[in-house]
């Protein structure tokens, strides 16, 4: 570790983000926590102190249309009346806003302003290729509707990945006027040293009035290490998850950081009282949706292979459709070649998958002999930027099969105006409210959006288990608790009879 | 934190020792995992580099022969044939040796001797008051025997311990000759600050040639982090668990402390391929013992209450078993007072029982007016010397109610020789082996070793699940699934019937 410490005489604030109204969930159980299961929190988490409380954007949005029937802008709305002192915060995906393509400056424009008018405070605005220009036109938006630009580095590691990079990257983020600058480390690959070199990077680059929050996961066990050592280097905020919705795939736990600056020359200043109380809320919600959550608490495997855990099991299922499980080694060899090709994306939502899918092609077919859409779209540029050179001749091949040219503008300055047509389609559908909210989800996922405006009415349904649930499997009846009728052989006094029981 | 940070320029080896064996599944789940779980993964311990492989002593003695049918000389001897290349480490407590009272100082030099002449090599001593004179003979037998004696101090918090009182202490243990310093945190109280401090203020003292082991429990989440000041304050040896046996209750990942070591300017030199395999085999063990894991995967409370979660239970059932459940605030107040009163022992077994069982008794009975022979023995100066004074008032009627006297002498000096009794008592039992580690199993244990001796010759049991169990519990049957006919005896409208049922 550098040496080169701050020293301080008075304890410096360290600002938390509280996550659990939005990544904790999403990450530990597949974003399926229902509204109903926060409300209660909201008092004591306004209170506590954060420095912002994430609640909005990522997989929330989907989820909510897809899973629980709920509106999420009404989500927005009901946080921002039972979080009146807190500075709200979205995760936002540039270019592609909370969807899974480019859309229309218009677009863009539309989204950011609605949600700054429904609420919303702290925009943290990335891009899975960490390419800027698929970030300035959201953090533009952000900064015209007077909020919180937060300009966001995915971190990852490759050959061309390095700390002077980073400090770069980070400068033209500040150079497009962002806020703040977020380091995000979705696959908790952060280790302490990198952490400490690349806040340091920036702070003496910049000024140390830069402000720099930085985003782990728990996964590999390393992160919370990383945070106290971004702190020493000058970090301004880390994010957290209060400890009974934290570690495995989400995040170190709110009070073990507060708890760990003890005595340092660090503070984060939140009320301890309030924060236990957010936990003691959480811990009961948690059980109820177990079914989401996976095994893992701690897995380094990542350091080694460069493939997160669920590209892994994604790589897997496709071979074992084709009968071909044995041969994931050879993906797993294949994904590096792919990877450095495409010129080293960091390996997250959807690059992942793209270069995921791309390594078994080549494993069950031969190298490049069919290459996915997606694969070739980003061999020629269609995601944006690549932090290296792709390779010349898969750009060719890839050309080639697609039938499409290689281009390196910013992805969305090819798209057409697209805000009349989206009104119009969204207009037609049963259920549409008439508002320019109801048009963005139609925008954001259609084949979802037409379904969800069909059943709205409704009202949000929640997928967790019910408190009787919960109780007869602790009670070890479990899923084989007598619910409907079943059937038995029943033999009496010698003789068979069908039998069909239930509860009476 | 302070910037005095070592500069160094090859990275220094930081030793780590392996908990797997002994703290980890001790502290996971109640000491139960039977030898046969673990033997397949020794050659890969054997191979990973470790400083050493701590798998033997603390509560592994007591519960091979109250649980597993297993006798505990024999457990030690095979892994002295296992990892014919590591050194071996047990947790002795000092003059307690693994039993829960103080030993005639002949019994403790025949433990250590058959201790050493079976395999061990590193005996980490410890007392419970963290009074050195019960350290004292058992380090002396240890390096008359030639093996590693491992002075050890229990971290605690309380108004009369500073680093500079666990300074001195560590400088006492290195005066009675003690080859290396542990660190113990049993309830994960350690922040990052002390750590370093503590570290940093023993080897400026001392030289840097002092060898400082750090033991840290995770259950609050901040001790990672810990480990990571304490290095760089200049600690030699780290305790992690393979991660697969890690978390909650137990230690932080041995994965995650190699992981976060890289770029700095330490190393552990570990085979991390070997590490993997130890935790793939772990993670198919770890399941087979669920039902002896608690669900906390960390808990700050400790940090606010000052109670440990297993004083906390065990006084919430002694109140539940008076109908006074609603009283543990009063309780939880009055620990602080019987602790002050003691003289500020840590807490931690046997202290904290004694310590909380008389905050339940002061609450239901009035202050003091009835005292377990267990306090009274404590503030007597029968468990040895306490960190602070002790309350004059409450010695008078502990005197008073225990009709004996304070003693100021080590408590040990009190007790006549008992050998030759230990092994004609021994001698009687049934199934005794005649060998001296029978009548110090009967010395520790005298209740248990006597059952265990008649059941000897069945040969270990395990209370493990079965992979047939397991089985059925992931596919949704658990303990209440219908396998077999079930005959029953029916009776409708008066008449009686045998009936057998059995899925259709």
């Amino acid at each position: 570790m550098s040496p080169r410490q701050i020293e301080v005489s008075e304890p410096r604030q360290v600002g938390i983000t509280e996550l659990v109204l939005r990544d904790a969930h999403q990450s530990l159980m597949a974003t399926r926590m229902a509204m109903e299961d926060m409300i209660d929190a909201c008092a004591d988490i306004d209170a506590a102190g954060y420095w912002s409380v994430e609640c909005w954007g990522g997989a929330t949005y989907d989820a909510c249309i897809r899973f629980l029937n709920e509106d999420p802008w009404q989500r927005l709305r009901t946080f921002r009346e039972l979080l009146p002192n807190s500075r709200l915060q979205m995760l936002l995906r540039g270019q592609n806003l909370l969807g899974y393509r480019h859309y229309n400056d218009e677009v863009v424009d539309r989204f950011v302003d609605k949600s700054a008018e429904n609420g919303m405070d702290v925009f943290r605005v990335f891009d899975a290729m960490n390419d800027p220009r698929n970030l300035e036109h959201a953090m533009a938006a952000v900064k015209k509707a007077g909020k919180h630009a937060q300009g966001t580095i995915c971190y990852t590691i490759s050959p061309v990945h390095t700390t002077e990079g980073y400090v770069k990257l980070a400068g033209q983020l500040l150079d497009m006027g962002a806020d703040s600058i977020a380091f995000k480390d979705m696959a908790a690959l952060l280790k302490p040293q990198p952490a400490y070199d690349i806040v340091k990077g920036i702070k003496d680059t910049y000024g140390s009035d830069v402000q720099i929050n930085v985003h782990c996961h728990s996964t590999t066990g390393v992160t919370q290490v990383s945070l106290m050592k971004a702190i020493e280097a000058g970090a301004d905020v880390v994010d957290t998850a209060v400890s009974s919705m934290s570690l495995g795939p989400g995040h170190n736990p709110t009070e073990s950081v507060v708890e760990m600056l003890e005595g340092t020359g660090y503070t984060t200043g939140l009320d301890l009282d309030r924060v236990l109380k957010i936990r003691d809320h959480f811990k009961k919600i948690r059980p109820k949706y177990a079914d989401f959550e996976s095994k893992t608490l701690v897995d380094t495997n990542i350091f080694k292979s460069q493939i997160p855990g669920g590209m892994l099991s994604n790589m897997e299922s496709q071979l074992r459709a084709q009968g071909a499980e044995a041969r994931i080694d050879e993906v797993m060899n294949m994904v590096p070649v792919c990877r450095k090709d495409a010129g080293y994306p960091p390996l997250v939502t959807p690059s992942s998958q793209i270069v995921g899918t791309q390594a078994v092609f080549n494993v069950l077919m031969g190298p490049y002999k069919v290459m996915t859409g997606e694969f070739a779209d980003m061999m020629l540029g269609y995601y944006g930027a690549s932090p290296a050179e792709r390779n010349p001749e898969i750009i060719k091949q890839a050309a080639a099969q697609a039938k499409k040219d290689p281009i390196d503008v910013r992805p969305a300055d090819l798209l057409e105006p697209e805000w009349d047509k989206l009104v119009s389609e969204a207009s037609a559908l049963q259920g549409f409210d008439g508002t320019e909210e109801d048009v963005l989800t139609y925008a954001l996922f259609p084949g979802v959006a037409s379904t969800f405006f069909e059943n709205r009415s409704k009202g949000p349904k929640s997928v967790a288990k019910s408190e009787a649930q919960l109780k007869a499997e602790a009670e070890g009846k479990a899923s084989t608790a007598l619910n409907g009728p079943i059937t038995y052989s029943v033999t009496v006094n010698g003789a068979s009879h069908t039998v069909a029981v239930e509860p009476a």
